[in-house]
């Protein structure tokens, strides 16, 4: 296949509207591949990119874009896992809103068995994020209670799923009943509407929770810290609420509790290659058999990117929102 | 030995100066040893004790006094790891100051090879602390970096020589000349006055640390947290200036730090036994060949509590303050 020199990618530099716009293809370094973009999912943090807080970590694209599926069409000299032809998924640290992007091998994973490329394209990041946290930073075992707020959201709906397949008892947060409704169809034991119920008073009831995944941090920190169980663990992949919170540790301390947070962007090639490794061996099995499934909320056109991320920014999808770039 | 039926123990309930009563000796349960105490630590918790605001666990003495030594002078009928006549230290869920104390046998340490039953007092309750909190929950490993706050408390002075014994590089904080220069002595690679250096600004010029064990809380807490290397870790055994406090999660989710707290008082016997063998494998080598050495402070009467602890309350007592109980 002829790699062309430059490719369209969504700009977003300098404000305003998202647009295509043509930049070179990059080329893949020693140890990278590229892949010739399929689909690209939508995170959040796309849009604190394209709002100026969360530039990229040094050597990334500027373009926006964590994740994508797609075809190898070029391998790196030193680059050995992947052949060109494979159908692959691909965490990324940026420019996966492009029809061409260069990745680590150690950060690709192959499309799972019975799975096509647009559904591959809602898993890298979601399920990598949970698994580093819930499963990695938080050690959550059969048997124990977990609580996932924004129940809906990618990561939420990934969450439920995965914390379920290992065995524990799920609660999930939602803000709708739509929304508290799919998070019951997909595993949670309790589905709590945030905005008519409150979580805490729920989750205390029902015994408390040994791990927590938080997104929204702000008020729901101290709530979060009143209703871990002795050792629990909370952790933190956002602050939608805002990071500056008054909280009383005292309680964290009497019930030796964890409060901890990861970023996911930013870890070195090396780490995501482990982690893409031991994700492969645990999680990849429960996505074969379908115990574990992408949820998609929309398919936008890539020129549509502007809509998409309106979308996203509106709150109103379930599930993963993702670019269809081929 | 004949064991008499009530014993002398200092009283606290009721507000007032501290006093000798006279109350029943306690027996030993099945899995405990009676000792006849020796000598007692105190320990700031009994400070709050006293003031009303740290009851003991369910099952524990109203007394005082978390750490002891003395002779083992009966045994459980369930109880094997000890004989009467046994030099022991023990940590103790309450009731340190009296005579007589009864102890789950597996919270019983020896008295280290030539150590007097005098230093053996000041060990149990500061070493089992820092390993529980810096060597277990927060995993020092060789040629990391470690802060202790309050560095010529009782568990500030053991904190500096542990750490330095695992081969992490020390900072201390302490409030004058003279402590400062005996957490120098101790092993400290760098003690800083808090009250005339501000220690943020020097460990983050010395590049951070990756552990830090504090009982200061208050406007500490962020600060400890702004100089986390990357996967630091923040533990909190009390809150000496307040645990409410206000702080920005962002920087501890960013370095994907770790902030918590423990208490060792409430654990299972199974748990501090645990605890106990592992100190006794790790820890009581070093204990007796000196590299992890007790500094006492005073020893008072054992009809001097109260003076014993004002010395505690003043904060100018550098290392532990003991009472000699028999």
């Amino acid at each position: 296949m002829t790699i062309p020199e430059t490719m369209l990618a969504v700009a977003h530099a300098g404000g305003g509207p998202l647009r295509l716009e043509t930049i070179p293809t990059p080329k893949p370094g020693p140890d990278e591949v590229l892949i010739k973009v399929a689909y690209a999912g939508l995170n959040r943090a796309d849009l604190v990119q394209r709002a100026g807080f969360y530039p990229p970590p040094a050597g990334a694209p500027q373009t926006m874009g964590l994740e994508v599926s797609g075809e190898v069409v070029a391998v790196g000299a030193e680059a050995s896992r992947w052949s060109v032809g494979a159908q692959v998924c691909a965490l990324l640290a940026g420019g996966g809103y492009a029809q061409y992007a260069a990745v680590h091998e150690g950060s690709v994973l192959p499309v799972p068995k019975g799975y096509d490329l647009e559904r591959a394209a809602a898993l890298p990041e979601a399920i990598i994020t949970v698994f580093a946290n819930v499963f990695e930073t938080c050690g959550l075992q059969p048997g124990e209670a977990f609580l996932v707020h924004g129940g809906a959201s990618g990561i939420g709906t990934t969450a439920i799923q995965m914390a379920k397949a290992q065995g524990a008892t799920v609660f999930a947060t939602a803000g709708d009943a739509d929304k508290v409704a799919l998070c019951g169809r997909l595993g949670a034991a309790r589905a709590i509407n945030y905005k008519t119920e409150d979580f805490e008073e729920i989750v205390r009831e029902a015994g408390g929770v040994d791990v927590i995944l938080d997104m929204v941090g702000g008020t729901y920190v101290q709530k979060n810290i009143n209703i871990l169980k002795e050792r629990g663990r909370l952790v933190h992949i956002a602050f939608l609420q805002g990071s500056r919170v008054e909280v009383d540790l005292m309680r964290m301390m009497i019930k030796r509790a964890t409060i901890t947070g990861t970023t996911l962007r930013a870890r070195a090639n090396a780490e995501k290659a482990q982690l893409c490794a031991r994700v492969l061996e645990k999680v990849w099995p429960w996505v074969e058999i379908g115990r574990v499934a992408p949820v998609i909320d929309r398919v936008f056109a890539f020129d549509e990117a502007d809509a998409a991320h309106a979308r996203m920014q509106s709150g109103a999808h379930a599930g993963k929102i993702l670019l269809r770039v081929a």
